[in-house]
């Protein structure tokens, strides 16, 4: 390691370490309009769209590669995501004091670079990350979500009770296999730990459903939202979505959620000094097993 | 009066009282896609969706006529418009036990009606009013807005302070004519009691302005929001939007706010046994000066 602020070895464009700073971005964005995080030929992605910016904005000459805490599917939204970007320093000290306000102007207003500098040592976006956190937004009124909150609140047709709902997901908490929620990828693990599952009635009427796990598989959020919901709504009883859990199968009565009522709204790392055993670690857990990309959403 | 629910001969489609059925609407919508409230041939207003859908639903011979309580402009948004409707009673008593659901699934999801039932005796959605609410969010960061609120937040470029605004706002509270801060219609008063005008930063970081009055004429809110905020930039002193106002006549330095920061939030009414009287108030003081519709935006 070079001191604060140089890429430690950990990610694709540090094998070089020293010749590249890396940098943190927190970012936000409405995923309406986006065909997901990840970069595709021919779709507009959140990735791509900051690369771009980012490219031109840091005069790099190579294109800019983002590695991101949470790869979010298409329609879904984030408010606290966050990537990481390694450039040469110069680029870093040509741009530093505009960089924010430029990408503020260049970037299209459904995505948002809340801020950008420096990342301490040891920083990986991905596997620095001790956990992420999401919110499921659901109106259960009969006449429908407040017309301002309908790109990221789900219109649900039947009302809910918050109670079974939070009794059923307290029974999931924990590690667990949690393949009867994840889209079958051979070779990749499924075993995820579960911190925090609960649901609340906010003050203007909507259901909100607090999610934060160390990573989550593909769908998991929108899998577990599902199967609460049909407990919710009165259709299946509280114990039910743990015994799904307990099949490790995909059961064909869950629905998975749509992706609008999804945000990713926190990432969590730990203190600055353990950021980089944390991603030994992280690393050594998931990616042997799974393929890259899938893991740490 | 023939009682609870009965029109009382105040509106347009009451001249017959006692054949008609007056009912009370709650609604909101984003104001994002309609050329506002008030219907116009080939465009896409809020009053002609909702007429549209409930002449349908209704089933009326007549197309449905909206009374609103503040008619608001090209892309300002409602969360607690309030509108009345004259109805033949047995239309009512066809449709009352599944309105709310069919309206839900008529209207396209950026206008909802939360509420709608016959309307207590001396009820008018204009004239009964004693005040709308108004809120403008701003939001002034350097990265400018989160993504799920930029369509009811302004992006504003300069950091805003928000004692100052305050402090100016206070000195234009009460009873004054605003003619430097309306539109000029000839004829039209522009006396108004502005009863609540505070600004807060909230948690989220947004600057909101609370606009309260007994009513607004044309570009008021906007215009009154676009002078503070050159007191929050540190462009103008305290005391100019009140120096603004003694002038009594549009100064060209007072730029009008977007409309896409501004949302009706709540339209305010007396108890129902003073309905009638309120109604007969207002309509005495300002149909006679003011063209229909202008006075009680």
């Amino acid at each position: 390691m070079t001191g604060p602020g140089a890429g430690p070895g950990t990610g694709p464009g540090t094998e070089r370490a020293g010749e590249f700073l890396r940098l943190r971005l927190d970012l936000g964005y409405d995923g309406t309009q986006f065909a997901g995080w990840a970069r595709q030929v021919g779709q507009r992605t959140v990735q791509g769209v900051l690369e771009d910016a980012l490219t031109r904005i840091l005069r790099l000459r190579e294109p800019a590669r983002l590695t991101v805490a949470g790869r979010t599917d298409a329609g879904v939204h984030a408010r606290g995501q966050v990537a990481h970007l390694d450039i040469p320093p110069e680029a870093w000290e040509r741009a530093a004091s505009s960089v924010l306000r430029r990408l503020a102007g260049a970037l299209p207003r459904d995505v948002r670079v809340w801020q950008v500098g420096p990342a301490p040592a040891g920083f990986d976006a991905r596997f620095s990350a001790t956990a992420r956190r999401y919110a499921y937004r659901i109106g259960d009124g009969p006449a429908g979500v407040d017309p301002l909150r309908r790109h990221e609140v789900l219109g649900y047709p039947w009302p809910v009770e918050v109670p079974p709902m939070n009794a059923a997901s307290e029974l999931l908490l924990g590690e667990h296999d949690f393949a009867a929620y994840c889209r079958r990828r051979d070779g990749a693990t499924t075993i995820r730990r579960l911190l925090e599952l609960d649901w609340t009635r906010t003050g203007e009427g909507l259901v909100v459903a607090h999610v934060a796990a160390d990573a989550f598989c593909h769908s998991m959020v929108r899998a577990l939202v599902g199967a609460l919901l049909m407990v919710g709504d009165g259709r299946r009883p509280v114990d039910w979505p743990a015994a799904v859990l307990a099949n490790r199968r995909r059961d064909p009565a869950v629905n998975v959620a749509p992706p609008h009522g999804l945000t990713l709204e926190e990432v969590r790392y730990p203190p600055d000094e353990h950021l980089a055993r944390r991603a030994d670690e992280a690393r050594r857990l998931r990616t042997a097993a799974a393929p890259a990309g899938e893991a740490a959403r």
